[in-house]
């Protein structure tokens, strides 16, 4: 089948997908967990060939140990979806209601959005959390996942198309995309694809952002800040800062910056010092920091960077307003904090700073799906529009308007024979 | 100013206006009411001249009386202004909240998007809806209207900027742009641009949509379509087909397209000929449609085109599922109706019809923010990301995650030291 036909499908098994009742895909979740475990040796048997090929090609260790797909990676996917089929539908929920007018209600109903295309690296979990989402909220997927994991993800997708299928969902409700030249045409068909979902590397997802014209949800850089502020508690500072940059450095989520208020400086940045460096941490500072402690020297580019590895730029600021425009203008738009005991300042700071996730208090890391209690999560988005922050099952879902009457034309109420009354409506669609 | 100055300007002006307090946002709206009261003179003259450069350019007579802005135009614009003020203020709002653990509370908040560019043809009133709908959701905005009213929109846009600012509204909450290179400009700002909403014709929109990478809500076409069922009571058919097709035709919610089921073909038929054809509405039938009334026939590209006219194209189908297979392929997935008094006929069809209204025995004029009781809108929205339907303030705003803590780290929950228990919270983040 050609990428084409492949995206034609799915929009075409889309209108039945989804109108299917809860039971339906909630027996076809059920069958997918079932099959993973029962099929858990050919498929563990096709991580094999893929970790061997990993070994040859000397792929990075942290690479190797994301690719493996072993019982236990297998048993918290089926765990995965249990939870999702404890879930209740999100599909049909009505969101609004109101009476237009006597017999003219009108619902607001949540509903899936459409063919979604999602494309990520390496880890094949994604891959049974992606397919266990989308199924559970109504849409189609076209998904490509890393090449390196190219045995695995075949056999997991065979495993799950089957289950589903079996249980009676649309035959078209998944393709499996296997090369780039497919995911390079998927980006041009904006006439059957409504979303791209991205995971992967900042330059993946610009690249992804600039070759389609279908909406991208998603991020490209996680550029989070910590600021300390003059109120800070020095301990909890310290503390939120080592979480935040180093509890798991190659994360978006992870902080790359740090902004010290003038006046904490001289108490806290040497304790941090020490701390980060015990933790193998190198600092780069700009002058005031330098002036305090010794370390690297950070450039402007610094403050623009995405390490994703152990090191930290620094800046000492004059003002909480200061830390606010750096970030605004530095950031990302994705998890900045502030660490402060005054009030009035992390109010600012939480109403002023433009991001997906504003922190006081608290670590940058836990801007993520399950931390949030989503369940699980397709990605983070840094988009305006939709969804924003870690996105779970609504993120999936769009609303379509529903009018019911009994003949009400406009040109009643237009020529002032009949008023509209705009009543709220307490209760749902069905 | 040049055009990437005044969205520098926006951007950066827009973080203090996203945090106004709802009094500040309310004054300015009052002042804005009294000021277009107080100079309705210098107004009407500046209207005035567009109108005589209009009569000079030999402008449709429909134009020149979308352009005429007179004492009733701004009375009710003045009047929208005041419903807009009594509503409650959108930003801040608290949409959903939970306890990740003891002291780690997470809320979820409306906050306004950003920047938006509008760019909207004719209708002067259009301008003061759109900057006031801004001003109380919160976001700046680049404006530009047609230049046919270009004197006109000046002399608003002067008069409401003046009266905001003076109110402690950011000055750089609103720009108007004036010519169409600025607007081209505009397009390409995506780094301080967020969202543009275009209002006009098909092919202006698409033209939109192809040259920028910044999010577009709007729509294109709106080729809506009624279905007459075969359970359709034949009278509320023919009232509701006259309604939908020619209360107003000019505008994206009058139907295109008539599909009949073939069953009530030669009852409803030949009644719709007449009430059709006493309006002056042109009919153009497929070959079964053909053998039941005398009528032109319609092509293949009939059933693609919004014809915005006195004319509709007919299609006699064998099947509910064969009307809403049409209504997918062919529509422009903007409001669709079925007649019927069906009961599951309806439900089937509200539930697989692919579109942001689906209506059951009424008008498809109906799409409305007036109607729907929205208070004004920005426009309607086929996107299936962020709003659909007919836009109001709530499709202006975004939301943005709070995490509000007292020094809790990621490592203790990753270690197992403490545990998420994402306890729902009933109260507001402030």
């Amino acid at each position: 089948m050609t990428t084409r036909e492949m995206a034609q499908r799915a929009k075409h098994d889309f209108i039945a997908l989804q109108a299917l009742p809860h039971e339906t895909k909630n027996a076809a979740l059920g069958a997918i967990a079932d099959a993973l475990l029962r099929q858990e040796q050919a498929i563990v048997e096709a991580n094999r060939l893929d970790l061997a090929e990993g070994e040859r090609t000397a792929l990075a260790p942290e690479l190797l140990r994301r690719l493996k797909f072993d019982h236990a990676k297998i048993a918290t996917c089926v765990e995965g979806i249990r939870q999702l089929i404890a879930m209740p539908d999100p599909v049909g929920r009505t969101l609004w209601a109101s009476a237009l007018d006597e017999g003219l209600e009108l619902y607001r109903v949540a509903c899936p959005i459409g063919v979604i295309g999602v494309i990520f690296e390496s880890r094949p979990d994604a891959l049974v959390q992606i397919l266990s989402l989308c199924l559970k909220s109504g849409n189609a997927v076209l998904l490509k996942g890393g090449s390196e994991a190219a045995n695995t993800n075949r056999a997991l997708a065979d495993v799950i198309h089957a289950a589903a299928v079996a249980e009676g969902v649309p035959d078209g409700f998944m393709h499996l995309l296997t090369s780039r030249g497919e995911v390079g045409e998927m980006l041009a068909l904006d006439e059957y694809v409504d979303l791209i979902i991205p995971r992967g590397s900042n330059a993946f997802v610009r690249y992804i952002m600039d070759h389609s014209r279908i909406p991208v949800m998603g991020h490209a850089d996680g550029i989070c800040h910590v600021y300390i502020d003059r109120a800070a508690d020095p301990a909890m500072a310290v503390d939120i800062t080592v979480d935040s940059k180093t509890q798991y450095v190659a994360v978006c989520n992870a902080a790359e910056t740090l902004l010290v208020h003038a006046d904490a400086a001289a108490a806290v940045l040497p304790r941090l010092k020490a701390a980060l460096e015990a933790r193998g941490v190198e600092l780069r500072g700009c002058a005031r920091t330098r002036a305090v402690i010794d370390c690297s020297a950070a450039t402007e580019q610094d403050f623009h960077t995405e390490y994703l590895d152990y090191i930290l730029s620094i800046k000492v600021v004059d003002s909480l307003d200061e830390a606010i425009d750096h970030i605004n203008a530095y950031g990302s738009h994705h998890t900045d904090c502030i660490v402060t005991g005054d009030a009035g300042a992390a109010e600012r700071f939480l109403q002023l700073v433009d991001s997906a996730n504003v922190y006081h208090n608290c670590s940058t890391r836990f801007a993520d799906g399950f931390r949030y209690g989503f369940g699980a999560e397709v990605g983070i988005s840094t988009n305006k529009l939709h969804a924003r922050g870690p996105v779970g099952l609504e993120g999936l879902l769009t609303y379509k308007y529903l009018l019911c009457g009994h003949g009400q034309i406009v040109a009643d109420y237009a020529e002032g024979r009949r008023h509209f009354r705009h009543t709220p409506l307490d209760k749902p669609y069905r």
